[in-house]
Formats: C-alpha cells, sequence, structure tokens
C-alpha cells in the first residue's frame, strides 16, 4: 500500500503560487482559461447541480443533519400601508450537509494546512487562512463530467469501489475522447446519487460510497485540474484502500495540492443530456457563499451547455 | 401620486408564461440570450458581488440579524488513522440578511402572488409555490451596470432619493450607450453600499435606502428586462414616493411583473473596473441555494468580464 | 373501542378556571398544596430529571434533530485589560427534542385548542394562546413517582404495552399506598429511558413506546392530577390503542382536560432512591423557559426529597 | 485601587471541596440549608424571575442576539388518524443572551479556571470541565433579595454605580435584618431591569450597569454565599472600578471563588410583593438546561414564598 504522505510530498503544489496563496489549484483557471470556458455555452441550456436544501437531504443526523429551513412571516398577520405583505424565513445547517464545497481548510494533517499555513490558525472563531471566503472570486472554467459508470457498464458504483486512473481514461475514450486539462473543474459521476434517489436513505448514503483511490490523485496532478466534484459526499472511495489512512484523498487533493473539492451533487439531468449530444464539457459556475472564515460554502452548481 | 395598483394592472405578467408559472420574467433569458452572454467574457476576469456573511454584515438586529457562523471542529482533537483532521461549521442566518435574491413568493397583495397564485399558499411550510427553489435553474445571463450616482455627481444617492427613467437613460448615455434589453439582468448602482463601507452601520444602511421609484417599473417592462438587482437592501427607495403604500416598487415588480429582486450586493470593483475599460456589460451568474420552499436565498452572484 | 372523542367530552375541564383560562390543570396547584410541598423535602437531596443536552439524545433526525450546542468563544484568542477571557455558546434544538414540557398549545383537534381556544390563533408567529410562555410561574408542587414495570417485574414495558387504571392502582399499593391527587405531579415510569441507556438509538426510542391509555385519562381526571410527567416521549402507548385515533391520550389530557405533560425525562437515580427509602413523594420544580408563543419548552426539572 | 488578582488569591476556594470540584459554592448549599428552605414556602405564591425569551429581550444584536424561536408546525396542514394535529418550533439563541446561569467554564485568567483547572480544556467541543451539565443537580435553596435602590431612593442605579459592602448592609438593614448566610442564593436588585422596561433598548441596557464592586467579593465570601443573582447582565458594575481589569469581579467570583452568576433576571413583581409582606426570604430554584458543556444557560428562576 502506497503511504498517502509519499504522494502527497510528491504532488504537493505549496509555493507554486506564492507562499501566501490560500486559493491553490484554482489559480490553474487562468483568464485565458475562464474566457475559453464561456464560448462553451452554445444551446443556452442550463443543469442545476445542487441538491434541495431540506429534510429529504442524505443526512441521517448523527453525523451531521439536514438543512432546517423554518418560516418566520407568511404575511398573513401584517399590515402595512397600501396592503404589502411579505414572507421570509431562516436556515441552521451544517455547511457540508448538502451540495458543497470543501474550503483548503477543511482538511489537514502533520499540524499543516494547504501551503504550509499552520493548523492552530484553525480556531473557534474559524480559520484565518484558507477559508472558503478565499475562493469567493469562484468557482467558474470549464467543467467536463466523466461517467464511470457507464464505462462499468454498472447504474452506480458501490460503496468502496476505487475508480482508478484507467476508469478516467476509459470514461475519457467511451466519451469520444473529450479532453481533461489544465485548468478545468472535473465531475466525477459515481452513480452514488442516483443510488440513493432510488432507494432512498436506507440505502446508506453516508455509511460508505464509491470513489476515486489514491492513484487518481497522480491523474489530476498531471492533467493540472482545477477542482473535482463528485456525485458522493467526500470524493473518495469508503472504506478507501488503506485501512490505516482515513480519507487519504482528501488529504493528498486538499492539504498537498490545494484542490478545492465538490460534494454531494446531482450530474443526473445533465448526464442524460451529455449522452444524447455527445457534447461532455460546459461551463460551469458554483460560487461559494463568502461565509468568513468556514471550512465550507454549501453551493448550487451551474453547468451551462 | 400614481396608484400602484394600476400600474401593477398595466404591467401585469401574469399568464405570459402559463398559469402555472413560477418563474416569471426570468423565463425572459432564453437559451439565445444565455448563449451570447457567454460569448460576453472577454478577459477572463471575474467580480463577486456578494458580501461577507458574517458579524460586520448591515443587519442591526432589530429587523434581521447578521449570519452567525459557528464551528463545531477544529481538527485539534480529533483522532483519525493516518493523522487525518478535519473542521467543520454550521450557518445559522435569515435568508434574507445579507446579498440574496427574493423569490417571487416573497411579496404579495390583495391575496394573489405573481400569476395569481393564492397567498394561503404561503404557510408555516413555507411557499408551495413561486419558492427560491423554482428558480434554481438560474440566474445567469447577460449582466449590465448603471451608475446612477456618477450621472448624479455624487458619491451615492442618499436615502429616500428615487431613482426615475430619466437617471436610468442618462447612466446609459453617460457609459457610451451601452444597451439594456430583454433578458438583462440589470445591476442599478446607488452608492448606498460605498456609503455603508465609508460610514459603518451607525450610517443606517437599514434606516431608509435610495432607489428605483414606481415610474422605472414601466421602463424595466418596456425593455423586458429579466432581474433586478442593487447594492441597496430593497432595490427601490424607502421612504417610498407614496406614503400610503408601502414598499410599492416590490408589489409591482416581484407580485405583478414576476420580477425576481438581488440585493445587497457590492458593485464596488466591478464599477471601478467598468469605469476603466468602457465596458459595462458582462456575464452573470447567481445560483440561488434551492432551499426547498423558501422566500428567498443567499447569494454570491459573479460577474464575469 | 371507546371514542376519544366521546371520553374528551366527558372529561372536558373547559371553563373550569374561567373562560379565558390558559393554564388547565395547572390551576390545581392550589397555594396550599404548593406550601405543603415545600415541607416534602425531608433530607435535601436533588434528583435531576432532565436528559442531557447533546448529540446523544434520542432524536433520530428525521422527525426532530438532537439539540446542538456550539461553542463561538473559547476565550484562546481574547485580549481584554486585566487579563479577562471568556467561554460562550449558541444553541440550537427543537423545542421538544429532549426533556420538555408540553404547552396546552401543543395539541388541538375539530379546530379548537384547550379552553374552547380556536386553532387558528396558532400562526407562524406561534401561539396566541396557551403558550408555553403562560405557565411561566410554574410548574412546582407535590411529585409523586409511580414505577410500572416494577409492578410487572420487568425492566421496562415495551412499545405499545398500555398502563392501565390497575397498572396505575397496583403501583400505587405496591408502594407502601403513596396517594395521588388533587394538585399532585405525577411521573409515570415505563422503563423506556432505561431501555435506551441499555440499548442505545438502534433500539428504536422514538419507533413506539410503551405508555398511558385512554382509560387512564379518567383515572387522572377523578383524582384532579395537575401534570403528568413521563421517561417516555409522549406519555401515551405507540401503537396507541386504536388505530383510528393518532395519539388520542393527548387529545384528550391537552386539549380536553387542559393537563400539562412532561416528556422525555429520566427517572433511574430518583426511582432507586425511592425504593432505598420507600418515600415516593417529594417536592418537584421545573420551570419551562419562558419561550413566547412557544408550543414547548426544554425542561430540566428537579425533584427534591 | 486593589488588585483584583490580590482580592482573587485571598478569597480563593481553591480545593474546599476537593481537587476535582466544579461545582464550587455551590456546595454550600448543604442537604440540611436545602432542607430548611423547603420551609420557606409558607403562602405558596410563585414568582418568575427569567424575561420573555424573543425579539424583544435586551441584546441589541452586536455583541449578542436575542432569542429566535421559529414555528416549524401549526397544524393546519397535517392529517392524522382521528384528527390530531400539533405545534412544534426550533429556538436558536446564545446561551446567554436572556436570563442565564454563568457556568463556572464562563471566565478564567492566567490559563485557570476555577480549581485550577486549565484553561486549554477549554475547546471547540466545549468545557470538559466546570461546564454549565455540572450544575444540573441545582440550584435550589434558600433566596434573600436585596433591594438597593430602595436604600438609596431612587428607581434605579445608573451605569457605573458601584454597590459597596455598606449598600449591601445597609439594604439588609431596611430589609428588617433579613439574614444572609451560608448557602444562600442572594439576589441583588440594581433597577436596571426597571429602566429597561420604563426606557426600552433604547436606553442602553448593554452598554454598561450597576452592579457589585471588587469589595462585595469580601463580603459575599465572608458570609459563604452559594450564588449571587442579578437584574443586569454581568452582576458587576460596568465600566468598573478599575480600567485596567475589565469583569473583575467575574474574575473572582468565578474563577477564584467559584461562584455561579445569574444574570438578566426580572426582580420587579418579586420585589413588590417583599414591600409588601416584609418577607425577603423565599424557596428558589432555577435549574439550568444541562447543555453538555457548555458555559451557561437559559434559566426561568422561580422564587417561591
Amino acid at each position: 500500500m502506497t503511504d498517502f504522505r509519499v504522494v502527497g510530498e510528491r504532488l504537493r503544489n505549496w509555493g507554486r503560487w506564492g507562499d501566501d496563496d490560500e486559493r491553490g489549484t484554482v489559480n490553474l483557471i487562468t483568464p485565458e482559461r475562464l474566457a475559453a470556458a464561456g464560448r462553451l455555452i452554445h444551446k443556452g441550456r442550463i443543469f442545476d447541480l445542487g441538491i434541495d436544501l431540506d429534510g429529504t437531504g442524505p443526512q441521517n443526523g448523527r453525523f451531521r443533519i439536514n438543512p432546517v429551513h423554518l418560516m418566520s412571516e407568511t404575511g398573513a398577520e401584517q399590515v402595512f400601508p397600501g396592503g404589502f405583505r411579505y414572507a421570509d424565513g431562516y436556515l441552521f445547517m451544517p455547511i457540508q450537509a448538502s451540495s458543497q464545497w470543501d474550503a483548503l481548510a477543511h482538511v489537514f494533517y502533520d499540524g499543516l494546512l494547504y501551503n504550509g499555513h499552520p493548523a492552530d490558525e484553525l480556531t473557534v472563531k474559524g480559520a484565518a487562512r484558507c477559508g472558503i471566503d478565499k475562493q469567493g472570486k469562484g468557482i467558474a472554467g470549464r467543467g467536463v463530467l466523466l461517467d464511470i459508470p457507464a464505462v462499468r457498464g454498472v447504474p452506480w458504483l458501490e460503496a468502496g469501489e476505487v475508480i482508478t486512473p484507467d476508469d478516467l481514461d476509459a470514461a475519457i475514450a467511451a466519451q469520444g475522447g473529450v479532453s481533461v486539462g489544465a485548468g478545468d473543474i472535473l465531475l466525477v459521476r459515481t452513480g452514488w446519487r442516483r443510488k440513493f434517489l432510488e432507494q432512498g436513505q436506507e440505502a446508506g448514503f453516508m455509511a460508505g460510497e464509491p470513489g476515486l483511490g489514491l492513484a487518481s490523485c497522480q491523474w489530476l496532478r498531471d492533467r493540472d485540474v482545477a477542482a473535482v466534484c463528485a456525485d458522493n459526499w467526500a470524493v473518495e472511495a469508503l472504506p478507501g484502500e488503506d485501512p490505516g489512512a482515513f480519507l487519504a484523498v482528501h488529504m493528498v487533493l486538499i492539504r498537498d495540492m490545494g484542490m478545492t473539492l465538490g460534494e454531494i451533487l446531482d450530474f443526473e439531468e445533465l448526464t442524460e443530456d451529455c449522452r444524447a449530444d455527445g457534447r461532455w464539457e460546459f461551463f460551469f459556475a458554483a460560487p461559494p457563499l463568502k461565509i468568513t472564515r468556514a471550512a465550507g460554502s454549501p453551493i448550487n452548481p451551474l453547468a451551462i451547455k
């Protein structure tokens, strides 16, 4: 079993965008690449990849809870000049309970965050460095979807199944050779969302998941991918390849490579459209809420073709 | 004083996109217009128009409170195999306390929401019709910024100052004749955010504001604008033109025209850039969180030039 | 199967304490009875009947969530003159997720609350009538514990097992003939908390429960009991006796009789002590938080012997 | 100006109830004293000293916010067998925003909590030592009210006015020589709540307050008082006597003496009654919610005469 620390050291991007950098691989989305991404909008169709924020979400209440939305006003009891009435409400949620970006401050090991920022800057007041607010001017660019279950001929991968570089290459080949390159936002479909939609909470969405393995980190680094999103809740396979290293892919991608992860997304409608028109690339925009010093943010990413 | 009900009836879009429609003027962003908007990205620069979600926000705690973000994990006390550690947190906020979209269910009068949906469908369980979740596949398209204080030669307009169609036309002229047309998202800069940034909470951000007057509703309808955003908290002037009709512009725009409003945005950096390069149009993407049945959603809109 | 409406009509206390009354059977705790209860404190030992408010609670996240407590300050990053440092935090919880009083506004049927107050006074703004704030001056008096599993010779009753008047009488007999009379707060031990403590969440605390049956309502009314508390989450048996009437005991006790219920309490330590000293009566004090217009309140009742 | 550290060292109760103690002066409420307190209930009248938990509270939203109570169910949209309907809601609040107990973990200096417990045990997960959950079996006993404004012949003391041992002695004398002794819970009325009730939020409830001075700490220690409650928000005078030591009384009482403080209480109705019947002592019961590891808890204390 490869030691994730060895992989992490080899793939590390620390200092690549300056010693003070807090944005990591999102820096790879250069102005030129962003402008080119805008030209991918052809048919003017939007796919919303965020799931509903309500009690139907995948959280089981043990680790995290689903978002709680409560009304504070319905208008029924109001009296304003002219007859104006309004509805209002509150939202309470774990920032990572639903569709979300991980901030680079979300994960660390050996006392250091991405770019060598000391982990003791993570306090009850939040992340002084690498919080999600540092990604406010993003994350938008060229998105590419790879449909792994299609390659394997299954409706979804099962918990613990590892997606390898060969799987990624096979998906590219099966999808007409769509390129995955520098500054791209890669969307990896594992089918885990599909399983949840078909079988519900009882199927154990949060109990494990299929996802990337450690070898795929090298693949992502070789292509200088800017961000990875998935339809599971942690991008990587769980249980992982090495029982001795919990969430090893998180540690390498986020802490060593400085790569932001998008999780609990829904690619179902987008996948159907890509299969239909054969185009697996699109403009992608997923601005995080600028929650100061937060370890992540709920999002509703848009894929626009 | 024109009766807002007369204006509302004249400008009403009910039935225009079908009797079941819950999206209103966002329907004006056709696929063609969206695709054209993508081609407005030239220099690949992103402007994030959302303000920080934290205690520095403009809410004074009487009407609404600022967002509360609390950490639940800093990693310090965790023990996982391999040394993995993670940070996590919770968000609690009024959905309309910060940068946000109003849902079409946010405002009504005379017992009816936009498109004639009955207001009694607004209950403690939220908005069965016209909730912000119905705008999940949006809101993206061509954005245009109009800088009203620049036209008037002031740093910002004062509370209660009304922006008229003449102001809007003057801004267009001053900005090189930038067009405002069908399916556009109009950003109206009043300077109210600038005043807050310079003078702080004590200056009374929530106590009133400059903004659109009733006559501008006709102007927006004539051009078939898809959505209006502003750097104040209610788009319209407060106190309003007619003491007998509280938030009359809200009532006409949201309830009669079916127009979604974006509020408490920050146009400062974007304005500076537009002044510098003379281009006041851009690609705009502001996906709402899909909070089921909610009257609005926090957002971080991106303007991309 | 007896129709709960027939029972409710027979036991109804509407008008008994005035047409405007919002406190119900708590009115039975007269000044004299309260003063007498104070004299029950002999050995000066306090038993706290509230459970811990944290993630170990019995909620499974589907219906309600457990309380969420988050720290906002630990003192580590503070600088005050003299060296002062402080810790602080926030609480977010469903008001009925943990040890709690039901307000009389908690339950109704046929459009009427206790005392005939119209149910449409229950709105998004809370309960205009019969909210828990109306019980602020309480609830304290003489408490009596009845240990039902002991009578049956089991560690706990199982879900759906109905506690009958015979059970209550048998417990009284087994406990030396302790009286249950006017103005008393009756604590009914079903053992359901014991089962949870021994078997954990997986045992299905919220999936059903043993508890009072409809016939016991008459028993409580005959004795003019002021309030009933239990170590389960709804006082009554679930599934109930009549599949055609969900929570029938709630409807009769709360809505017809005006009796406040205390739920999710822990009687284990108190029971042990009562078995040891043979005294099953005590002073009882369980002040609700005065949450304006709320349907209930978290509590930590004290039994003082 | 006396150095609070000198006072603190002199009055320190560390080790007095064992090196592991986390309850402090509440230990002074012995079983005998508690039993005697029960016999103070004569006329059977309850005074609820907690304020309403709602938006009318004293918080101004800058430092803390007032409690937020939101309904989740009103019953209107429910369908259950038999016609059962229920109301429910959520509470979100800073634990110290309203009537509350400070936990002994609430305040520290020089790296140590009460009894020498290390302050680094205060983390994002809460207070491992001295949390409010450690006071679950309390706080009840003999209460005594001292009405300071009455002694001074004013409706209320003003912000910064210091209550001295002479004031406390004068109040005792004026109140017929009521005793204040070992294990008592002392209620100090400053009139600050009265001012808030008469003048509202604009009067600056949270901007300062009258209260105890450092010399009163000795007075409390001499009498072995178990706890102190006040109708202001920090018990002590603010601004304090020594500009160089913020909240010095907090530091001495909580951290050195191990004394729990009750704050933001309402003594108005109780005071009126004590003036009328000449009895300033009563049974007092204020159980905290057992919020695990919390720095405090909202309460609704009952004074029972």
